[in-house]
């Protein structure tokens, strides 16, 4: 799909829309005329009244060769079978200059059906990919290609999209592979590159580069942000900051990705805000050279209880007045975002936002929603790795940004006074655990018992991820950056009487 | 699937949710001993690690016959393929006291598959049903199966589901057709109903009643709002009146459907607001025996631009204090809904949300969108067809409820002085058909030129489309009640650089 973005969705079921392909694939045959470079273009195209996704290899204005997408990915992310069919393709390997060269497109690699077939000799196996970005994934990706090069006896070539569309991360590290299913060229992660190199089964293993899990994150982030505000034109960025981790990581991202100068931050303090609050977002913004606005909410607080006063005299104060507070300051992010145009990033991670810890319509405002896929313990772990480390592409050039206290005290929304998260929610490091069975493994409750975790957190866990899916429902979007995201990945019903 | 209700989604994908429906399944199994009737349970089963979408007959503690559904769709709202598996079924027919009998199941009716097949005489042909409801859907049922019923010279029955899931509208209208293809009974629509009749191959016709399209939908809407609100455990509902045409419909819904003291209407005026609606309004209020509450938001507004103002006054006055009314309105509208524990219900129609004519966090707040998926024109239709007739199940047993006035003025948003909704947009009968072109029917730009309709209007309204993407990515679920209903029917990418 390299002509058309990946995944275009609905957009394949519009027929201007796969006209303008065709338009655009006939100028690229005609720019290829004259040429004898072999030209690799990835489309969608309808054939008797499907449609598939095709290769198409071409050469000197001609169309030299074609395959197309066996596999359709109908899970997770992925409706291909809503879109695409997948004919029974019986297209013999491409043969090039007595080379035999098999093409794979994207999840024809990700299935073992080959072990059914013919063992014979392959010369290069190509296969082209927009391969989201998970956490873990490229192991799984070298692992299938490295099976199928060592059953060909074949070199591999796994050439991925690098870049973002909405949720989705594409993190490129295309990479070459031997015949014994090794990497020996290794490109860049995150970040567009180029390469040649000569076909020769000689080929000499380069210097391969080693990961950090909290590096390949940050790094995803960046890339998602980037991409999301410029394909959608946003210049600007800002956020709210409140002196806890997650706008403080959410506001270090941001200023490593896009200059200083587009960046506002905002801090809207309540009387429930503490003092530390306020000096810890006042030396962060220091550190990452960043002017933030106080704009006390205060007022407004009191007036709109003012104003209630005569039907909520009746009731006892309970979670309105929180959300009161909270949905404040989202009326006064958006209302920067309209006047400033600038695009308003919502600082909630994944935990919250699972167990509904979180105000539809206050701190849940905003057009991206940079940590939804990020588990508060990962929130901690990315801060650290990120006082620690600088690299080339950052903006901000120097280490520890994020002040040791914000890391170190206990979180809390303040909404009241000596509110703690620990109040309401069992401890980060326990419940991020049970949301990591429940939610991305799908276990059951003996399962989650037999690791160790008590009954009761598991079954109130469940409720409240089951009470808090219409928040989810109208959640921003943000990137996928886990095997299980909380967007589509993750289609469970509002209306929903399962218990564990 | 009448055991777990439809659609489950992802609960298909849990152990636990499987091995569940199994125990219910053993249950209900026992629960057929010592009886002779036939009972038919329609379940997922896991066969051989896939799930398929199973239907059996069960009789005097056996399961004497099973089929599987074997047309899985995936459009639309379905994603069946994501779930089930369809394996090649060689099933034959259920013969019982020597007459064949054939079993179908939802999507396996809607294929012409059968004409392939060998031209048997059946008996009774039987297709159990979750089929959500579109206007204009129940002739294309009736449709399929009368080609089938000739085909195979069968009587044929067709039970469908009464209720709603999340926004799938199931409207029953289970019916009997003879061999001739033509309905015999025909049941209610939009509620349960039990029958009983003798299968004789002289089934006399029994009277079937006539259907207006507005009956149907306002009955649709009104089944879509009962089952979530009881299903979501909601006894209380409340909406903000503005004295325009959206939120008069919705109270009017809303007053026929569930008891008036569980409904809390609200009027929230600014500066803006015009005597005539606060009139109008009241009388709304008046003919539907509701109370209306007025809480004006004039100090809150002014409260908020002088916050904003060391900030705004560098800036022209924009949308942004629009948007700050309407977000004032969502604030206290949320306030009452968690100090209430009711449900708001958001009052925005199918015109609007299409190109993003409100205000996310706003007018948009709420957890169910009650005209989500209902163009202005009909809005507007639906009142004067409700102004005109009162059904049996209405809660108020009233005529022209819904004052003429708000009917025949310009529709304006009020958000500033003489706003109207023409100053931004085409008029509504023109927007509409644009839109059901665009959205609706995925048509492109020659097709819509063709039609009569301005260039530059379905460029502009592409335009709208495409750049409120993101909103409709935040809204409020809403029952589906057309064909292409802006949630799960309609998937685009917010980053979308397609122009027509």
């Amino acid at each position: 799909m390299s002509l058309t973005g990946y995944p275009p969705q609905d957009l394949l079921l519009r027929k201007d829309f796969l006209i303008k392909v065709e338009v655009f694939k006939k100028k690229i045959i005609n720019l290829t005329k004259k040429k004898n470079t072999i030209f690799a273009l990835s489309i969608p195209l309808l054939k008797n009244d499907v449609i598939v996704n095709a290769l198409l290899l071409i050469q000197s204005g001609e169309i030299i060769y074609s395959i197309q997408k066996k596999i359709l990915p109908n899970y997770g992310v992925f409706d291909e079978k809503r879109y695409f069919s997948s004919i029974k393709d019986k297209t013999q390997y491409f043969n090039y200059k007595n080379k035999k060269i098999e093409f794979l497109i994207c999840e024809d690699m990700w299935t073992n059906d080959f072990i059914h077939k013919k063992k014979i000799k392959l010369d290069l196996i190509i296969v082209i990919n927009a391969s989201p970005f998970e956490i873990g994934k490229f192991k799984l990706r070298k692992s299938h290609a490295s099976k199928r090069a060592k059953y060909f006896n074949s070199s591999l070539v796994y050439v991925n999209l690098v870049g973002s569309q909405d949720d989705l991360i594409f993190d490129g590290g295309s990479f070459v592979m031997n015949q014994l299913g090794k990497v020996v060229i290794q490109e860049k992660f995150f970040e567009e590159s180029e390469m040649s190199f000569i076909y020769d089964s000689k080929i000499k293993k380069r210097q391969i580069m080693k990961f950090n899990k909290y590096e390949n994150l940050y790094r995803a982030l960046m890339l998602g942000l980037k991409n999301y505000m410029f394909k959608n034109d946003f210049r600007l960025a800002h956020l709210g900051l409140s002196g806890g981790v997650d706008s403080a990581l959410t506001l270090a991202i941001l200023a490593d990705t896009i200059d200083s100068k587009n960046i506002y931050s905002f801090y809207l303090p309540s009387k429930y805000s503490s003092n530390d609050s306020k000096k810890d977002a006042e030396m962060l913004s220091n550190n990452l050279g960043i002017k933030t606005s106080e704009i006390s909410i205060e007022i407004l607080r009191n007036t709109i209880l003012k104003q209630l006063n005569p039907i909520f005299k009746n009731y006892k104060e309970d979670v309105t007045e929180e959300n009161i507070q909270s949905r404040l300051r989202g009326l006064i992010l958006m209302a920067l975002s309209n006047k400033l145009n600038s695009l308003l990033i919502t600082t909630g991670n994944k935990s919250e936002l699972a167990v509904g810890y979180s105000t539809l319509y206050g701190d849940m405002c905003g057009g991206y929603s940079l940590l939804k896929d990020v588990y508060k313990t990962d929130v901690f772990e990315l801060c650290r790795w990120r006082n620690k480390n600088v690299l080339n592409d950052f903006k901000v050039k120097r280490n520890n940004i994020i002040p040791e206290k914000i890391l170190t005290k206990e979180p809390s929304a303040e909404l009241k006074y000596d509110q703690k998260d620990s109040d309401f929610l069992p401890p980060y490091d326990i419940l991020d655990k049970i949301l990591a069975y429940l939610i991305d493994e799908n276990r059951d409750i003996k399962f989650i018992m037999k690791k160790g975790f008590a009954k009761n957190d598991v079954i109130k866990i469940w409720k409240m991820i089951k009470s808090s899916e219409f928040k989810r429902y109208q959640s921003a979007i943000g990137p996928k950056v886990s095997k299980m995201s909380l967007s589509q990945d993750r289609r469970f019903p509002i209306t929903n009487r399962f218990d564990l």
